[in-house]
């Protein structure tokens, strides 16, 4: 049988810092081709921000299609991180909870579900840790090329902040970033009537901006934040007015918001003061409301650990914002505490757990 | 007769760039020797602000002592701005307006008015376009360990904007450069709870600091005010939170302030807003109330080029606010449209005026 502990093991030995591969998705490939799946893969993009490798694999046909969506990527490590490494009850190594193990859980867990009705599908790409544009996002173009369209969708990101199973993500605030600029005109700080100081308007603009009331939050998510992350400026003379001042700003916005109606909202108080503002939105907030999906994670977390969840929506972006446009997401895996950090590492027991947690959703969906 | 063009020549072909003489002194030195004059120069200060030479020299005895203050230094140019070029009306040369023109037209006008009672002095620095620390300050700590103190000041910088004599400056704004910190704690804009965000607080600080309401302006002097010249936060990561934000400010202020009591009231906002600043005051405002000195060179102005002076006190800063600790101080000089720049030049006929007018405000005060 398929040992997700193994599994892992083998993908952390594969140093796929983004948007390298590294022989990662040839193991996941040949796992998977061993329990039944029909895998493919194709690379997409090019240097810098590729080639990226992706991976979509099926087995099964019809609806309920469910699928179970992830990446082999890694943020950078050294070499030694590399090195799958057994230390009593943890396994170390780069990628282990984020996201490795959790592969390794789900297709140790389709292993064990050979017979279910429906389709069962993996969508993995190569690059979630770097600028995101030729992974998930290639893989929806490619389903949608051949007319697939998944029904359900679990991300296996750690979400589990303290103790396996504590908490699921069903939804994730949006982001945006703006860039403010306010041109002036250059003098002696003697001279003042002769120049035309950026500063004060710059000031007036930041000062309504990070006084905009977005919303008190909702049922599910935390109220909207605005973060001014930089001003500069870059006069080194003291008795110089300077002839630019800009700043960047970022903002997190639940389901209350969509993207470019924050930017307009912003805009409007940047011409008012005679700046400029240019933005991008990268990424949408979404929310899958409690229903069939999340109802059957969180009962199967409940069977095999005796927690209930938390349903949450904190926290940064993931790939889920993609894959929320195709279908309701759910997002739950390891614990996170040593995601991006030195010493990553997952307990054996917790890969265990979640295998069997992923395996009581299957048989709760499809069988 | 002592010549002021051909000595405005000599002196401009000595590179004196501050805080060089390059033999600027000695040239003065011989000049004001052959007419009566009993002349010390003294080196002060170390590098590489120093160390700079400055010349005191004195005709006469007893009171009213007159004093003639200026720097022979320059601000840099190339080097054919050191080769004295008279084309035309014009006597090309960096130094040529800013202020060795002026100073040659004091010895000639000097050499002019040889019988006189009182004092007549001058003093003069290498130090003026630099820090300003090892100049006129060392001047005049100099002459008090001799006892010696000015009853009346003329300094020869470039006041005329249009024609010869239509501005004198009677007084000076002070200036005052603050820095402001405000810490905060870094982190992540997804987990602005965990973070600290020092920009908010900065907005505030510098909201509250640009509404200051200074003054009116007085009598003489312009309102006093405040520009902010400079803000850094330096924050690459546009998911980032940063840990520091800071400014820079500078308030040109009149006679109605004292720079301490300025730097107390923008310490209390920074303070309540949890910042920190430091300050320098540049130098304090001061001013000459109209009166018998300001006459004397109105009246010369006057009877010499038929023009009534403005009574000025606006601009920049020059060492006129050290001598105004003395005496009464009064400035006024060449025409000031090329000074610091690339084609700085004086008209022959304008030095032969600005002699006569020298000459005549000796006659009236000391004759």
């Amino acid at each position: 049988m398929l040992d997700p502990v193994t599994l892992t093991a083998d993908l952390i030995a594969c140093p796929s810092v983004t948007p390298r591969d590294a022989g990662a998705l040839d193991i996941l490939t040949i796992a998977l081709e061993s329990i039944g799946f029909a895998v493919e893969t194709f690379w997409a993009g090019e240097a810098p921000d590729g080639p990226v490798r992706n991976l979509f694999a099926t087995r099964g046909t019809g609806a309920p299609h469910f699928a179970f969506a992830g990446h082999t990527d890694v943020v950078p490590a050294s070499p030694e991180a590399f090195v799958p490494t057994i230390n009593g009850a943890l396994l170390h190594g780069r990628g282990a909870v984020d996201m490795k193990g959790a592969i390794a859980a789900f297709a140790a867990a389709a292993a064990r579900t050979p017979d279910h009705r429906g389709t069962i599908s993996l969508i993995i790409t190569g690059d979630e840790e770097g600028p995101a544009t030729h992974g998930t996002v290639a893989l929806i173009d490619w389903m949608a090329a051949r007319g697939i369209r998944p029904d359900l969708c679990l991300v296996g990101e750690p979400t589990s902040e303290r103790q396996l199973g504590d908490t699921i993500k069903i939804g994730r605030r949006g982001s945006v970033n703006m860039w403010i600029d306010v041109a002036g005109t250059q003098g002696h700080v003697a001279y003042p009537h002769l120049a035309d100081n950026p500063i004060p308007r710059l000031t007036a603009i930041l000062t309504a901006v990070q006084a905009l009331a977005l919303d008190d939050g909702t049922d599910w998510f935390q109220p909207s934040n605005l973060e001014v992350t930089d001003i500069t400026v870059g006069n080194p003379a003291s008795n110089v007015i300077p002839a630019h001042a800009s700043a960047r700003l970022n903002i997190r916005f639940n389901d209350l918001h969509r993207g470019d109606a924050l930017v307009a909202r912003v805009t409007d108080i940047v011409t008012a003061h005679g700046g400029t503002l240019t933005a991008k939105v990268s990424g949408e907030a979404f929310l899958t409301e409690p229903g069939p999906l999340v109802d059957s994670v969180a009962a199967a977390i409940r069977t095999v650990v005796g927690i209930d969840p938390v349903l949450s929506t904190g926290g940064g972006t993931s790939d889920a914002r993609f894959l929320s446009r195709l279908c309701p997401v759910v997002e739950f895996g390891l614990l996170n505490a040593t995601m991006h950090k030195q010493d990553e590492a997952v307990a054996t027991a917790g890969l265990h757990a979640l295998t069997d947690i992923y395996a009581e959703i299957l048989r709760t969906t499809l069988v």
